[in-house]
C-alpha cells in the first residue's frame, strides 16, 4: 500500500460518506487488506465510522475491531445498536473479542455475552490477567485425541470453521483432556490415514501455563521457532493456544515500553498521539522530579567545593563538559547491557565479565577522551596544570561511568527489578553528582588546593 | 529448561568428555531441543566442541550449527574434515547453510559448495545481500502449479523433504514461475480434492521484492499476520520464501540495534561478550568525540557569560541542575517519538500535530518543574531573584528539550537518517549547550547583570 493509494481511497470514502452513501463507502473499503482498512477508518470523523461499521461485512467489521486499540474499539461497539455489536463480536478471534468485552460497560458486557454465539469459548478467556498467557491466547483450537487415525484428523479439520485464519500445528490430548503431544501439518499429512496420532506425535511439546507472564510466551516461542504455543492449566489440560502473531505484537509492546523506560519515562498505555497531554505528564514526571532531586547532589557537592572552584575559576568552564561526557559513555553502556540481559547473552554469568569488560572499554575510551581532553584545554589557553586535572578527571570518570552503567542493569535484574530502570537520564544523573565529586577530589590533588 | 537442568546436563557432558567417550556425551545431549544443545554447546571449550561436533546426529549438528553466530560456525567447521562438514551443512537449511559458506574461507567454500548435495538450492543464495529479503529467504519452498488439483497437491507435499520444520502456506505459480497467489493448510484441506489451486488461492497474496529491506519484510509479517512471506524476483517469479521465526531474529536484531544507537553507540554487530574490547571502543569513540567536540560549546557558552557568573557566583550552582532535567525530559520526548516512528503511529503525519502535543506536555512539565526548583533554590538560601531566574530558566529549558525530542528525530526520519541517530546522549549533549545559553539570557532579563 502506497501512500497515494491509502489517500486515494480515503478521499473516495469521505466523498461517499458526505453524501450518505454508505454502500459505495463501504465498496471502496472492501477490496483492501484488515490493517489498511483499519488504518483508514481511524481517519474518519465518530459519527462517520458508527455509521459505516454496521454496514460492512461483519467479518470485515470484526477484523477492523481486532486492528483497532481495545478502548477505541469499545467507544465505538457502544455507538451501535446491541444486537448489530453482538453480530461483529461473534465474527471475531476469541482472544480479540475477550478483550474487547472487557473493555465494554458491566451491562453491555452481559447482554453480548448472553447473546454471543461463541459464547463458550470467549468467557473462560475473561478470567485470565490481559498480561498473562492466559490473557494471550485463544480459545480456538483443535484438540484432537490421541487414538483418533490421521484419517479422521483430517475430517474433523475439514468440518472445523474457526474465525482464525490456519492451523500451524495439531495438538493431541488424552482421555482427560491434557496435552499429549503435538505434529506439524506437514508430517502428519505424510503417513498413512490409518496411522493413529498417538503413534506419531512428539510428546515433548514446548507448553507454557497459563498463568504464566506474555513475555514468557514470547520467549519460548522465539527460543523454539514456534509459530503456536499451547497453553496448559495446572493439571495439564489444554485451554489454548498461542499465536505468533499475537507474539510478535507483545514483542513490539514491550520494545517500546522498554524505550520509553530507557528513555527516562514510566511507559505509555496507548499510541503516543492517542495518550493525552495530561497522561503522558503523568507518565514523566516522576522520574523527573526524582532525578531532579538527586541532581541537586550537584549543588551540594558544588557548594562543598567553593573555594576550589573561587581559587581557579577555570574549572568551572569544565564541568558540563565532564559530566556530558560522564553521562553519554554511561549511556552507551547501560544501553548495552540491558540488551544483552534482554536477549539473554548475559544470563548464568556472574557480575564480573561484563564488569571486566566494561572496565577494559572505560579504560581505553577513558585514556582518548583524557588525551582529546588534555588538548583542548590548551587550546583554550588553560595551564597545563588544569589541562592535567581535566585530562586525568576524565579519563576517571569515564572509567567509573562504565563500572556503573555494567554493574546497576545487573544489579536491578537480579533483584528481579526491570534493568531499564538504569535508563539513559538516570545514568546521566547518577554520572553528574560523582564526576563532580571526582573532578574535584582530581582538582585538589593535582592543583594542590 | 531451568537452569539447574542445564547445569547438571553440562557436567555429564563434560566429564564424558574428560574420559574420551564422546558416545557417552551424544548421548547426554542428544535429548535436548537445538537451542539448549547450542548453549551447552557454547560452554564447551573448542578443542570438545570439534571432537564432539562430528560424532552427533548430523541433523542435530546443523541444528546447532544453525543457533550458533555465523562466525563461530565456522570457525567450528574449520576445524572438521571437509566431507564431515558438508554432510553436517546438507542437513542445514539451505538459507542458514548459505549464511555460514558465506563466512568459509574460498577454498573450502568451493570445496563444499561442490559435494553438497543442495548446492541447487543453496548457490542462489549467496548472490544476496545478507541483510536483504533475499538474505533473508529460504529457497526451500513448495511452488505448486495453479492447474493441479489438491489431490496432487497433497501428494507433491508427501513426496517433498525439506530440512525445515514445517508449511505454513502453499504458494501457487503460473507456467512461467511468477507467482500466483496463495492459500493457507485449512482451506487446502476443506476444498474437494478434484478442485484446482487456481480456483481456490487468494491471487492478491502478500510478497516482498528479492531486493527489499529486510526490515520491509518484517514489518510486512507483522502488520499482515502472516507466517510466511514469498519473496518474488524483478519478473514477479517466486525465488524464495521468507517465514516467521527469521522475521523474528530481525526484529530482535533490529531492536538491539536501536537500542544500542539510542544509547549513543554504534551497534555491535555480534553479541555483547563475543564482542573484543577494541571492536566495543572503536562503535563507541566516534560518538563520545563528536559529542565531546559538541559539548565543548557549554565551555564557549560559560566564558561568554563569565562576567555574569562572576558577579552572581550562586547562579553556577546550578548550572549541572538545570541542564540535567533539561537533557531527561529531552531524552523522554526523543525516545517516546522514535518508537512512534518506528510503530508507524505517526506515519503520513507531519511535524505539527507531535509539536504541539510535545510544546503542550514540555509546558505543563516546565510549570511543575520550575516551581519545583524555585523552592529548592529558596530552601538552599537563595534570593528570590535567583530562584526566580533557576525557574523560570527551568521551565524554558524543558520546552525547548520537549520541542528539540520532537522535531529532531521527525526531521531525521524524513531526511531517510534512522531517527536514533538523536540519542539520548546526543540530546543531552544539545540540551546542555543551548540551555546554559537560555539560563544566563534568563539570569541577564531577571538580575538585570
Amino acid at each position: 500500500m502506497t501512500n497515494i493509494m491509502v489517500e486515494e481511497i480515503l478521499a473516495q470514502v469521505r466523498a461517499a460518506l458526505e453524501r450518505d452513501d454508505y454502500a459505495a463507502a463501504a465498496a471502496a473499503l472492501e477490496p483492501l487488506r484488515a490493517p489498511d482498512q483499519a488504518d483508514l477508518f481511524n481517519e474518519l470523523a465518530d459519527h462517520h465510522q458508527s455509521a459505516l461499521l454496521p454496514r460492512l461485512d461483519p467479518e470485515d467489521s470484526a477484523d477492523i475491531l481486532e486492528e483497532l486499540e481495545d478502548e477505541e474499539a469499545a467507544r465505538l461497539l457502544t455507538s451501535l445498536s446491541p444486537d448489530e455489536a453482538v453480530r461483529i463480536i461473534d465474527e471475531m478471534e476469541p482472544d480479540e473479542a475477550a478483550d474487547l468485552i472487557g473493555e465494554l460497560e458491566p451491562e453491555r458486557q452481559e447482554f453480548v455475552l448472553a447473546n454471543l454465539e461463541d459464547q463458550a469459548e470467549v468467557r473462560p478467556l475473561l478470567l485470565h490477567q490481559a498480561d498473562t498467557a492466559g490473557g494471550l491466547m485463544t480459545s480456538e483450537f483443535l484438540a484432537l485425541g490421541r487414538r483418533m487415525t490421521i484419517a479422521d484428523a483430517l475430517a474433523a479439520m475439514r468440518t472445523w470453521k474457526p474465525d482464525a485464519e490456519d492451523i500451524h500445528e495439531v495438538y493431541a490430548i488424552d482421555r482427560h483432556g491434557r496435552l499429549a503431544g503435538m505434529i506439524g501439518m506437514r508430517q502428519l499429512l505424510m503417513k498413512e490415514p490409518t496411522v493413529t496420532l498417538g503413534e506419531i506425535i512428539d510428546p515433548d511439546a514446548v507448553f507454557v501455563s497459563v498463568a504464566a507472564d506474555q513475555e514468557e510466551a514470547a520467549r519460548l516461542m522465539s527460543r523454539y521457532d514456534l509459530a503456536s504455543l499451547p497453553v496448559i492449566d495446572a493439571k495439564g489440560v489444554l485451554v489454548g493456544v498461542i499465536t505468533i502473531d499475537d507474539v510478535i505484537d507483545v514483542i513490539e509492546e514491550e520494545t517500546t515500553e522498554d524505550f520509553q523506560r530507557f528513555g527516562g519515562g514510566e511507559p505509555l498505555d496507548r499510541p503516543y498521539l492517542e495518550s493525552g497531554i495530561l497522561t503522558v505528564v503523568r507518565k514523566r514526571i516522576g522520574w523527573l522530579l526524582l532525578l531532579f532531586i538527586t541532581e541537586t547532589l550537584t549543588g551540594s557537592v558544588l557548594r562543598h567545593f567553593e573555594a576550589e572552584m573561587a581559587s581557579v575559576v577555570s574549572l568551572a568552564f569544565f564541568i558540563p563538559l565532564l559530566i556530558g561526557t560522564g553521562g553519554n559513555a554511561g549511556s552507551q553502556t547501560t544501553s548495552t547491557i540491558i540488551r544483552a540481559l534482554a536477549v539473554e547473552d548475559l544470563d548464568r554469568r556472574g557480575f564480573l565479565r561484563p564488569l571486566l569488560h566494561e572496565l577494559s572499554v572505560g579504560a581505553v575510551l577513558g585514556g582518548l577522551m583524557g588525551i582529546v581532553a588534555y588538548g583542548r584545554a590548551l587550546l583554550w589557553g588553560t595551564g597545563t596544570a588544569v589541562a592535567l586535572t581535566v585530562a586525568v578527571a576524565i579519563a576517571a570518570i569515564v572509567i567509573w561511568a562504565n563500572v556503573l552503567g555494567s554493574v546497576l542493569p545487573i544489579l536491578a535484574h537480579r533483584l528481579k527489578i526491570d534493568p531499564t530502570v538504569v535508563s539513559g537520564p538516570a545514568m546521566s544523573t547518577l554520572v553528574d553528582a560523582t564526576g563532580l565529586f571526582i573532578y574535584f577530589t582530581v582538582a585538589g590533588l593535582i592543583l594542590a588546593l
